[in-house]
């Protein structure tokens, strides 16, 4: 409990006095912010195995973002009308980020395990409207 | 610089440590989490207004995350391939938050000054796939 009180405390401190930063200053102490990948996945998965690939689907996408430094989110979430409908927001550090992610084994395994169970993918590539103080909560640091 | 400092800390410690928490844990310590209230918005925008429109949803956006507790995340993106298509990712603490966004000045000045600028406009209400471990980074607590 101790860092989830410390993690609340410094989120309150950062969101409202960070708000007062220069668009420059974030822009100077986050260089890398200029190189992120945005994109949006869209699947339709065949329902007799919806339950199986959420599961799988949930441990990938938990997997990257704890154990990959440059997968800065990866949110997955299906349509409440349309449950078999799946939408990911993914933000990398990088197009190296990225490439780095496909070769690790959590996504391997995702891609093979599944691949049975994806009717249709489409991927789009998005840019962040509001980059430079784009919500400071997606902001992860690499070393 | 020192709350950013302080909030990168905490952000790393509470993504290292936080992870081995039981998920009942976090759902205790989060009962909100349940009411949360996720959608993404799709528009079109006349291709005549782009800039103006992306100037006012900027600000729009922005205001909404800062000055509204309810607002966990407002994060407009374009297509790179159509940067007239517009999404947003949108996340509110519950459906009370939202019905209070909707009545707050930014929100009703976006409306009114982007009305003639929207071609189309669809609302997908989504639902987290993993919400009880969903990334820390989209928690904000409420006073």
């Amino acid at each position: 409990m101790k860092q989830l009180f410390l993690f609340i405390v410094s989120l309150i401190a950062f969101c409202t006095l960070g708000a007062g930063c220069e668009e420059q200053a974030v822009k100077q102490s986050n260089p890398r912010l200029e190189n992120l990948m945005v994109r949006i996945a869209e699947l339709e998965i065949e329902p007799q195995f919806i339950e199986e690939y959420l599961a799988i689907l949930k441990e990938e996408s938990g997997a990257s973002v704890q154990l990959e430094p440059g997968v800065i989110c990866i949110f997955p979430m299906f349509e409440k009308e349309n449950p078999y409908q799946i939408r990911l927001l993914e933000i990398y550090a990088s197009k190296e980020a990225y490439e780095s992610h496909l070769q690790s084994p959590h996504f391997k395994h995702y891609k093979e395990a599944t691949l049975h169970m994806v009717r249709s993918l489409e991927l789009i590539d998005m840019e962040a409207i509001d980059q430079e103080s784009m919500p400071e909560i997606f902001m992860k640091i690499q070393d």
